[in-house]
């Protein structure tokens, strides 16, 4: 059967089980407070390009640890005023690519700013920013590194840039504050939901077949990596499966989207065997912002819902991110 | 091994074997009259995007047949003076997409039309655009489309629609039709180059890892689709082989490039098993244009140089097509 | 586990949900009298081949828009009197290959008649006749051809071609109109159902794992192709699955079932992952011929009963077409 | 690249190295002897069918050792005169089947005897003959047991049988004994091979796509399964491969293709990786037949020239057992 | 989903609903009273190694039928008193390999031997004995050896001799019968099953991912072989399912552990597709011993607990077979 | 064709091209200096096992940056005078394990230590040591970890941690520092070849199928990963192969094996489309010690010898390192 997980009814009826440490808020206000204690500087180089209609910076800022991280800010050359701002974050193995590769928040008069993802950037895209920690014994990728303990788990590092991100771009002068969004697919969905999760200045989030969500049913139910490193970690260590749900309870996206109040528009895929559907429906009921909405596409698998997809946020988005005709961009 | 067909030296000596039909271009030159005498009207209808940097057409234009094709034009909304045109063919199974998915060209300050594919449209990106025409006993794809006869052969519909689509942009007032360009990968490869065969009013051709290049070793050497449909078809059809090779000397790109005198940017992946790298060194050793450049990726397989070789072509057709700084787009 | 669906008991239980058109009836009637309407030759030429015991002819009959359709005819060589017929319809991708490939039903003294499926026959066996008519955008193979019509899906077609080869066989001299049975494995077993639910003449119908039956749950349990292709075809169309299911719904074998009034001997595989055995319950409990039997193989996949259900095919049609010994065949 | 093995023109060139035994004739004439010595009577039950034009018997006759196998022999009806027969033995892992399954050779006037496969006949078609002897230890199927001593391998009694099939059959007052031919695909090619290698009664021989030919390159070259049982077990026990290869010649296609004076129509496939071509040719240009006749199918793998080479079959073998217009069959 | 099979809480409420035969251990006890009257010398040579600490004796036995059957019997070089004994039988396709591939019993004190499998030996380890009987038509492997008959089954003869090494080995001087203790994983897990059930001179068996177990439901879930080596055969053999199930009953770990009055330490692994593991709750349920623990590993497939596992059995054994602290070994 | 590789003879001919760098040695020297002078205490804690015949310790000691590293030292538990010493090193993915998986060595009389491998030990066996190093971006896995720099690439920290291994072992009193062997499998061969080049108190290596040898043809002829890892990186990171195969010259075994003055007995298999073949050729031709042998297995994929190569170590070994009978072990 195509469906790799539940499908309705039963996936209506859905709730995750996962539970929220009675630190969880404190562990991530602390994690974000000592990156930002550790200051470091922007730097923001126009990049070279052929692109006439955008201009493009290549942005460093002090993420984790003040570690540089990198990224691409796309702009319409000819604006106006402050921009409504979008940040994506990337799938599982990519890195931010050239400038030239997705242009269309940019076209429709968006600053739309693209973060590497450290240590990754190697896979189907390339990226320009390390990971300079190292790991207890893992299995290659990023699921089990430094997954025995919450202080060292890799994604305590890169959901700390991806607020880190934030702070490097909330202030300048033609960004406008009060329109932040966040987005991104599968890992950069679930990088996207804990940004919205810790972070309040995030006004709307737009996770695509998000990962890193409801991690006890979605390791036991996707088919196919990157959650399987889990599993194949656990299949070794056969003695560490509580320490690493403990671990892992602190990154579910399900707790992250608990504690946001932003707007959400949500994705989800029926036949979805790398982030399977109840996660992310598990995902999408616990989150807390009142004006959510969750498209589902019933005959993909991971792809979801493609250009299709990034229609309805580009719709969905300048509705919620209004500006008078004419304002930016053309 | 990785490397499924030649590699260096072997590889530079290879020269396709490919025979040149003496009715070759009396072949075409009728096809596309035909075509042409069926006469049929160009339509523009503007594109509901969110886009302000770039203004969209939904283009309807009659191709072979007479049968209706569309296409997206993307054009800087803030423009001034003829701008050089970007047709790109796309590859096998896809149609044309939405028009937010491929900004670069027009963002760069090109007018960039996206044809869509007859009868495709369905296997990784949607089109509009139907094919009228059946086939004889066939395996599924277009390989084998009515490839008993030259006449029937689908594509002899899709060349055709290729050069009809220059046809419908060349005149528009906005479009300088001496800087016509048309370019794509794999399929769109081939089309391109066929397009570039064809038709003298195409200055410059950049063909991608292209498909339907030297059939009698592609075949024979391919371990993927959508080579091996022919395969299929022999298998069965064992009869038939003579008659299939014979259809498919007059849609071989080795015979096109022979043809073309445009200025070429190839490129080519050696570990590419769908469009072996042999045969697009007979199709560029061929290519009669003076100008002409093949940029090889080593270690890729069919998915070639993606965003690296998109960079060098808007560089290399920036610097063949330059226009004063400041004369179209922003 | 390696049963893709429904078992017992829960597979007793399950009854399609297929909605049947109100104007179903109306559309194959209208369906078949136009095809009708449009007349055209039956020609039957003698086949060269080495057999002596069998007499085969070499048959093409007006279908569908009356579109020559290709077909073997075998015959025992001493034959006496009318004999009954039995019309065999070809799985997915194949044609009418050989006559001496399927020598049982004439060498068992029936009149046995191979159609040929237009625009296939190239997969895994060969045909003759081609489909002259195009498409909308598809996915490769025949599923969605057409698919979003209902006057245009490719089924429509092949359907209408299998009631006019009955048209062209029931009243040769040498055929009782009597006894007339069709059948079919797979794909042919979804048209010998279609052809027994609009033709009364029919007397008796034996469908093999038939595919093209409750589309809704079919395409959503199916593990493999050709169901696959609508999938395929609604992942990239996100916007047109009710439009596609709403033309399968005239095309459906638990519709035809449900109309036909001829013996049933139907056969299905709980391992097939092909044809899902749910649908073919679905299909065999809406049959509504009051002689039905319904053969299960536990352990095989799409293969089905394969010999062993065509010696129960053999015995149970000679027992409802019984001919007094000796009155044909040696 | 598809092509398994050499291709043209290396192919042309290729020569079996293979060694043939000083006393692999006398190995061979001493084993038949011994099992002729222990006797046994052949059993002929007429086989329970709807078949009108053909009578089938059930036999059992006498194999190695004096153990029963089984084997339908099918013949016209309605006959007049000693007939021609045919043996037919069978790919790796089928049985005889049923008798209906096959009945081209009948209907065309032959005597037809389909023999069963002692210990096999479960994979694809059933069977029932037992093969009442162990072996030392193995892999997985045939092609090891008892590999490690001639006298014990599987195939010197499978061998065995195929000649005591003959010996069963050729002095029945309706076969002609003086036409006799025998053929078989893959397994059953190779022993039609062994078999017009031993016996020189058999007057042609029409193996298709032989398997058990040119050991030692074939386990070197075979893609697929039962050549690569050796290999892996080559690969457990890896001080055996002398004792392995010494075995095998006793068994090889090439040699026993060196001692046949039969006439001989072979097919080859250039894309067959389960029988590469190679060691067909071997055998093909060792076979010491005068008349002799390969055919080649290029762009087929093991299936090999189906239905086309049985045509190829029938009219090669009518033209040399040629019998007067109506002297058998109908 | 990774899960083949039931999970908690399913499968702590399952039950093997295999029927035991009213003849089941009259059919055993006869069989081991036939071998045993047979007679015959156990010999135990000196095996030549490196190893200093270690002891090393090839055995041979008489088995099934009086066939010899080979062992290695490892013991502390230096060693004082009677030894308990654990008898490891092997894995599917497996032999008894080389006498240091397997040293942590004897490195722990024990008396260890490891007895090869007949007629195997080949698949993924060397062995040295034969399997002297054949076998009706079979697929390839020996689950289906002799499957029509339960005195012909294959597991008739290797139950038989992992009983007779029993008795090869409990009366020697330096092995203490009153600890008697058997294991093995997978086949060899189902093998000391058997003998744990039928001798009761075994005190502890330890079966990790026992195969053979609760055959009904076994050939329904396995996801891969060798238990879908019974599924082919009924895929070919239609009519056989009942006389097949038939047959193994009496072969059924749950049936065996009925009878077993020894201290038990199973192993389970819940991802395991070779040995569902609803099937090895089955016959840990049924298992009659009082003593008994199952230790279950919930992320892995058929490597089940691998060392962990061993760890936990080195500790379990030795608490229940606890020596004077320097009794035996170093 | 199952080689994937050179067979004979042309393998006979390869020599490999690995470029050496002028400054090799002196990076190997300067590397171990700066490890050694970072200091760093080796502590042993006696392990709890079951074993009585060997004796097992727990040992850390600094590796790399004085990193702390673990290993098991296994030891004759009755044991006189020095031992030889045998380290071995552990393949790709794997860590040391339980002391109990691997006891023939010590069972041999021999010290016996098993390294664990920093930041792996989670794939097919534990470990216990971290890498605390990160790395530029990657693809997962340790192949391209810190690729683009020598001094950070992975192995440089890993081939230290095996010579400081030594350092910690070489003088222990129950050690002769002169009988040290180093030994492994795969990535453990590649470790030892650089141990055997860099530190000449390694009297003998055995390196088995050894991975890490001739980069720069490895990854162009491997089938599998993990040379498959670089290729992988070099098809996103298309413009940084030079730099790439800069930095592999200084790991690569064949520049090892130049320097080395130990015994050597390698290991190879033909068929090993892990580490091809003509890859280990190359480092063995290039093996500078006077006393080299080549074990070659024509039918094996990457397991290589297996216990047969086990067996031919031990009796090579004991040759090499013989001491009296009886000096140590029982």
């Amino acid at each position: 059967m195509p469906f790799p997980d539940l499908v309705h009814p039963a996936i209506d009826a859905y709730e995750s089980a996962v539970a929220m440490p009675a630190d969880f808020a404190e562990f991530w206000a602390t994690t974000i407070a000592e990156a930002r204690a550790l200051g470091g500087a922007v730097a923001m180089v126009p990049a070279e390009t052929t692109l006439r209609l955008v201009e493009v910076f290549d942005v460093t800022f002090p993420g984790f640890g003040g570690h540089p991280v990198k990224g691409w800010l796309a702009l319409p050359r000819a604006r106006a005023g402050r921009l409504p701002l979008v940040a994506q974050y990337v799938g599982y193995g990519g890195g931010r690519g050239f400038p030239h590769e997705q242009l269309h928040w940019a076209a429709s008069g968006f600053a739309y700013f693209r973060m590497d993802t450290r240590g990754q950037g190697s896979g189907w895209s390339t990226g320009a920013t390390p990971d300079p920690v190292g790991s207890t014994g893992q299995v290659p990728g990023v699921m089990t590194k430094g997954i025995l303990d919450r202080n060292d788990y890799y994604y305590r590092r890169l959901f700390t840039d991806g607020v880190r991100a934030i702070d490097a771009l909330a202030d300048l002068d033609f960004i406008d504050p009060a329109r932040i969004a966040v987005c991104g697919g599968s890992q950069g969905g679930g990088i996207s939901l804990a940004v919205a999760g810790i972070d309040s200045r995030v006004k709307a989030v737009m996770p695509d077949v998000p990962f890193l969500c409801d991690f006890p049913r979605a390791v036991r139910v996707a088919g196919r990596d990157p959650y399987l490193e889990i599993v194949r970690f656990l299949a070794q260590h056969r003695d560490k499966a509580a320490r690493v749900f403990e671990t892992l309870r602190y990154f579910d996206g399900v707790n992250f989207a608990r504690q946001s109040k932003a707007a959400g528009l949500f994705s989800v895929a029926l036949m979805d065997d790398v982030c399977p559907p109840s996660t992310i429906y598990g995902a999408y009921k616990a989150f807390a912002g009142a004006d959510k909405t969750l498209i589902e596409y019933e005959f993909n698998n991971h792809e979801g819902g493609g250009p299709f997809q990034e229609r309805e946020q580009m719709a969905w988005l300048t509705r919620r991110f209004a500006t008078p005709e004419g304002a930016n961009g053309a």
